[in-house]
């Protein structure tokens, strides 16, 4: 028996260059006891703009005003697009978030002392949070690869879309500045999983 | 009875940001008697890169050492991403090559003077170039929109691809940085029209 699944929307968001740090580096960045303030909540439950922006800076060339997300990670990584990666003449990874071993050093500057990351500068690879009970009612699993076509002027479908379920995720799908380009995202858009 | 159009595969070429001339402003630019030196033929038969560049401002900020393309032209325009829009303070008006009417503003500078444009700045429609002969083998026509898939790592498919058909082009398809960006797209790769 055929079972017709009911069609998938979900939020489409465009994330900017970010970085996330350890507490360790937090402090070499900004000073002994320094934290990061929640300027505004993110779609994912419990991830925010934090109030501080840091330098990135590759062989090449460096990118100011580089906000962190917060809360403090495990590990320390920078999340570029191809553009800044080119910019800073960097090798672009393309990574899952976390994902950091072996991919491009870096430097990072904040107001208190730089720290030359041996590794974590990555491309994020285009993922789409899902809570449980929305993937199974799609019949999608986490890591599954799906494609999320997105209608409009510059329509385009995006394949090699990561699942990543989890109960503290929101339903949302992360694109990075130049995939948001090629398909002209603007304001609220929603894309069909197809 | 159903036919069975052979698949057809396209180079995929990224443009970089550009500047077409018309010869007066090209003398308004870089001198009486000014020419375009050809540098390197591009793939539509006729076109090349030439040796001439330029600066292109915008409210928001300049762009230097844009590429003139020849030969020269009816109108002059730039061809731009949208994150050169961004950094150039421009609204992103996504139209074909030559279709400026209305576009945006823009002021470019040579070292022998500027000119205002009133309008001519766009963001280029992707498009891609086909041949009479390519397009009737495959049932398609001038202006049709087609998608054309292109795989890999970051594997995308790009709809709304304008078809262009005459006997002065070459196939491939043309889409810009941020497009390219999307797709990771690096050396000769092929897309499929699907």
């Amino acid at each position: 028996m055929a079972v017709i699944m009911s069609e998938l929307k979900v939020l489409i968001e465009a994330s900017a260059r970010h970085v996330h740090v350890t507490r360790e580096h937090l402090e070499a960045l900004f000073g002994d006891g320094a934290a990061l303030e929640n300027v505004r909540d993110l779609s994912q439950p419990g991830e925010f703009l934090s109030d501080k922006k840091l330098r990135i800076e590759g062989p090449r060339g460096a990118i100011d005003r580089v906000s962190i997300l917060g809360p403090v990670r495990p590990a320390t990584q920078a999340e570029v697009s191809m553009t800044d990666a080119r910019v800073l003449g960097v090798t672009p990874f393309l990574r899952e978030s976390g994902d950091v071993a072996g991919s491009a050093p870096l430097k990072i500057t904040g107001p208190a002392g730089s720290v030359d990351l041996a590794e974590g500068c990555i491309v994020a690879k285009r993922h789409v949070h899902l809570t449980p009970e929305v993937a199974r009612k799609h019949g999608l699993e986490n890591k599954q690869l799906i494609s999320v076509k997105i209608d409009g002027e510059r329509g385009v479908t995006f394949h090699e879309v990561v699942c990543r379920v989890s109960e503290k995720f929101s339903p949302a799908v992360h694109i990075d500045y130049d995939e948001a380009n090629a398909v002209m995202l603007t304001g609220e858009v929603y894309g069909t999983v197809v």
